[in-house]
């Protein structure tokens, strides 16, 4: 196997820093202020994760240089990143300082600052202690550029697709009557490292009346012969960005009035995809799925969402739900995953990951998408 | 292996709860909001996991039932908690509704509200608004709670430090001259699951130079003869308790002066865990290690706090570090942890987690403390 970079070039987390200062001044902000999570790996490329002591990367608006405030003795989770390449300044604190302080002094006189969604209570509070206001969120700002992948960001979840695609593609050796729930999901696990991911974020194996619950994730039921079960999966392929991917199978021939409603959920998962080019809203995406099962009678079990970005995050912006009005741009990643749900019975979900294009969408998930028949 | 309850009975989550409310109200706090994280698994016993929906245990302080808003695609997350046990009500919200307005409403007037250390800024900002001013932390309630491990709690550190200690005794099975680091450490991993914990937390491997930074983790470096090598792990038993535990080992015989040097390590390490008794305050404890380390010429190389809390959290309060004049009391349970570290040449670290009892301290690791001599 080759190895894949875990990050891209220094180059391009300049630039990214440079908008969201840009893009922060325009919408008012003094500073933007990242801790660890998908912000931070978008915006510099590090994998830090957060503790009780402060990591912040602390982006002015007025174009002085962003600075990284970090514990002494964590100033190992900066290895890897851009930081040393773009020369960024690294303010580093030691147990009895207060890192809050250092963050305020990198921005004197700023009030109005925007911190990460992802930034815990217990620093927020303190921070909005310190600027002597409740900070705002940073997502307005940050969703700007996340939402829009260049082709490098594209190329990965087009790997990460593949990789998952490839996963589905050898569902037949693990899930068949007899075995538990847990231990096909155990298989599925290894096969999402195998194929390539650096991690198996989830797994769904909802068989039986489990799928019907759209969030069961597995369990100790054993399947059983003529049940349908929902295979949801996905994870991280470096540098960092996620596939999802749902299929739903039969074990043995299906009830042909179950096929039925499973061909017509595969309509309209059809017809969300065929909804998707530049301009339209996130909401008619929504609608072109809902409004043919709810024409078909199943409007009620159609019980979530159409789908939700994605990428350094498993869900992000833009979220495919009624009441989101943002126009579809080249470049947004979301998931199309409508599905149907009978309490006690069985359910179905179908889920492509794709990518508008300038004139329509690129499917991230290839596999066929009606019910995939297996030995019973 | 017998089966590990995944929580405590009922009943004492509703003592945790009332007692949360009592010491919110006496606190001036019109309510507690908890969102999912360790302090959720305290009150209620609940393993939900936060993702963009917010999930809230929001605790009234005027004696009024605590409720769980909850999404209704993530009520499953409930199972296995004591919220059905307690009778606790349940709010689920669907996708289009404002589930921080449900938040409010079922706490009419409230204005001053306090938020679990956890909460991320996407749930705190929008709720902040909904209440008119910044939450503060739930943690100085929480804390008083938590810090205090009842004999149900102290019996899982127990259970947690005996396991951690059987993956110590095991270390010659895998730590050896010729291995990386990366090696020594997916063995000990997977020892530590075979231990009974339910999650590898942490593994660090600093060998030679990489014991020098307190918070490597573990590398492609080849273990040599004459290495010097800092073992750190732990990770949690049922009901979710922690292990933390280190020992320094060496690859062959060592040389004496080095040898010397930790030989004063675990003396200062004993000096702390000696001076461990109710009353006594957290930084004196820090002051016992730290300053025999220092008349021995060692204060500059200990770089780091005494300790840390520890329990459903690998680091919590109470921590052991100069400026905390929190008075220890029994049940109070932290690490003893100090180190030193040479730059570029080796580190070495003893620590052990105690809880204290009624005139000390018990240990709950019971390993050898001085370096332990493997062959090269």
């Amino acid at each position: 196997m080759t190895t894949v970079a875990t990050r891209f070039p220094a180059a391009r987390y300049g630039t990214r820093l440079a908008r969201a200062a840009e893009l922060g001044a325009a919408a008012g902000l003094d500073a933007l202020l990242i801790t660890p999570g998908p912000d931070l790996r978008y915006l510099i490329g590090s994998r830090a994760e957060s503790f009780e002591r402060l990591t912040c990367l602390v982006i002015p608006t007025d174009g002085s240089p962003a600075t990284v405030v970090v514990p002494r003795l964590e100033l190992a989770s900066l290895t890897g990143s851009a930081v040393a390449d773009l020369a960024l300044p690294v303010r580093d604190w030691v147990d009895g300082q207060d890192p809050y302080a250092l963050v305020a002094d990198l921005v004197p006189g700023a009030s109005t600052v925007a911190v990460a969604e992802a930034m815990p209570a217990l620093h927020l509070v303190p921070l909005a202690d310190r600027f002597g206001a409740t900070p705002v969120l940073a997502t307005p700002v940050i969703r700007q550029l996340r939402m829009l992948k260049d082709p490098d960001e594209v190329d990965a979840l087009r790997r990460a697709g593949a990789a998952i695609d490839r996963v589905h593609a050898r569902m037949g050796e693990w899930l068949r009557a007899g075995r538990t729930e847990a231990e096909v999901a155990a298989d599925i696990g290894a096969a999402i490292l195998a194929e390539g991911h650096t991690e198996a974020a989830f797994v769904i194996v909802g068989s039986g009346p489990h799928g019907a619950d759209p969030h069961h994730e597995v369990s100790d039921r054993v399947i059983e012969p003529g049940d349908i079960v929902v295979i949801d999966i996905g994870g991280p392929v470096e540098p960092g960005y996620n596939s999802d991917s749902t299929r739903t199978y039969s074990i043995g021939e299906p009830d042909p009035e179950i096929a039925g409603r499973i061909a017509v959920l595969e309509a309209a998962q059809q017809a969300a995809v065929d909804a998707v080019r530049p301009g339209v809203t996130a909401e008619a995406v929504d609608a072109a799925a809902r409004d043919l099962l709810t024409a078909e009678g199943f409007g009620e079990v159609f019980v979530h969402r159409t789908g939700h970005g994605i990428g350094l995050s498993v869900h992000e912006e833009p979220y495919i739900v009624g009441g989101n009005t943002e126009t579809l741009q080249p470049g947004m990643a979301f998931s199309i995953e409508p599905g149907i749900y009978f309490r006690g019975q069985w359910g179905a979900r179908i889920e492509d990951i794709v990518v508008v294009t300038a004139d329509g969408c690129e499917p991230m998930n290839l596999r066929p998408h009606g019910l995939t028949v297996l030995p019973a």
